[in-house]
């Protein structure tokens, strides 16, 4: 009998990355094509027709395509499309499901980065045995995708998961949506360079991080300046986590998932984000949510976790017939 | 054939109520017995039962009794207990439905008053052909119900859905539940009246509500004033609408919706809350959720709201098996 694999296929900015997936998470085969390439959207299908069909055949003979999944920014589970995405070449509603399902037969589904994320945590991870949970992506944003009775939330319109966009400070920081004072303003890595910059004005303590022009100012730097014991970068950690486990006290209180996993750039900080999360989160949590919730990390490896996320939307859509 | 029914129990503080109702929302017969009146649990169900089989027999030998569903506070669905509730005389986990099914052959079920409430909607009122919506219970304190896929969210727990106890402002007005700043303190019946005192403390302007101590200011009075164009009631009832459009444009990044209905004391005001609301959402809302979302009033008569919910809840249970 032939091995069931699906096609994982992750559509960013600059590159679209893609790998041919066994169930137990193994990537048998990788190709890659360059996204903006292709300001034609028919040439772009055609492209990774050929990218995906030429992994499928270096993963052997001996391998049997289930389904294909697509994670991709803007992606809408129920149409199949991609919706004004702001940082891909093409524009207004791409039918990116439709379009490449003419020339295979096997489901095609798409969804959003974070929601993909989810769906690799539920399949490979570290959620594999829950039902309610929630991964936050803490990357140059912060994304989100929300599991609730084993599957992805996608609400309504097939947008829900903005946790990102959850406004937690009314006239806050400008943010990328048009609004002030989301989440992902505070939390990701561009907000903690934010706080960094916030905390450098307003503090006297020397710092090696008065040293970098902002504009190269990363969260690695802020990272490795906390393990030098940097006070700045202490405390912006400490800022960060406390805004962070705020938003995960609200989320519980909405949804009371079993677990809360941090993926991404930012919770690479390891014990600088995650000690004082939990303590703000013990601090915050009501009552009656006590000891229900846990702050883990992701156990995805980082470096295939777009591909694997979206290999387990093809599984959990298989499994789900 | 037999009429299929229903009963709808309702567990107040101060009073039980209860109702046989058939699946149009029909109530045949109503019974009602003191909460308080039975220090001793065991007491209390032998009472329970003996009011609903009195109800049933007024309700005539052409019914058939399908399910008992039963509204409480702290009410847990997942064990049909009702745990540590702040207003009731019993203390400690009480397993309600364990301990009415000793003596009925029908599904015994449970929940807390607001998810009763969302049910309600969802069976016999503005919310029957939904799958994804919210209820927000405008009471002394704010309850919400969120349907996601049709099912009420209970999350790992079965107590989701705190939408109340959101943190909006950290370090906020104290709450009965021993933190600051969450949404019932500024979105409630009491909400509002200490808005109003916040308003009369910083402002001017002659009020009727000058008149009237703290201690027995009500959001009818406050109504009543706005009715008649008095300026701290108007403010007042802004600045609720405000906090109220935050967090149902917060509740749409993380679950998107089709509606958002309120319920309840406050949701009386009607314009007077309705309309900023409305304007509020829209100025507040993610580009991407615009026009997605519709901010309605309750379609179930608040004096039968307790029953016709928790009857919901017994519908809701037989039709999913």
């Amino acid at each position: 009998m032939k091995k069931a694999v699906t096609i994982g296929i992750d559509i960013g900015g600059t590159n679209t990355v893609m790998g041919v997936v066994d169930r137990d998470g193994n990537i048998l085969a990788e190709n890659r094509i360059s996204t903006t390439d292709y300001p034609d959207i028919a040439d772009y299908v055609a492209a990774l027709h050929q990218a995906f069909t030429a992994a499928l055949a270096e993963a052997g003979s001996e391998v049997e395509l289930k389904a294909i999944g697509i994670g991709a920014p803007n992606g809408n589970y129920y149409h199949g499309t991609i919706e004004y995405p702001p940082n891909l070449i093409w524009e207004g509603v791409i039918p990116l499901c439709e379009m490449i399902s003419k020339n295979v037969d096997v489901p095609v589904v798409l969804t959003n980065d974070a929601n993909a994320a989810a769906l690799g945590e539920m399949i490979y991870g570290g959620a594999r045995n829950m039902k309610n949970f929630i991964v936050y992506t803490l990357g140059t944003g912060l994304g989100s995708g929300i599991v609730i009775n084993g599957e992805v939330l996608y609400g309504s319109t097939g947008f829900a998961g903005e946790i990102g966009h959850i406004i937690m400070v009314p006239g806050g920081r400008d943010c990328g949506c048009g609004r002030q004072g989301c989440l992902e303003t505070y939390v990701s890595a561009t907000g903690i360079v934010r706080t960094v910059e916030e905390l450098l004005a307003q503090r006297r303590d020397p710092s090696p991080l008065r040293k970098v022009p902002p504009e190269t100012l990363t969260s690695k730097m802020i990272t490795e300046a906390a393990q030098q014991g940097d006070r700045i970068a202490l405390e912006a950690f400490d800022r960060t986590a406390d805004m962070l486990a705020l938003s995960i006290v609200n989320s519980v209180a909405f949804s009371s998932p079993e677990a809360i996993f941090l993926f991404g750039g930012l919770s690479n900080a390891g014990k600088y984000l995650f000690d004082p999360v939990e303590k703000y989160v013990n601090e915050k949590i009501q009552t009656i949510f006590k000891g229900t919730v846990r702050i883990l990390p992701s156990e995805i490896p980082e470096n295939n976790a777009a591909i694997l996320g979206a290999s387990a939307l093809a599984w959990k859509e298989i499994e789900k017939q």
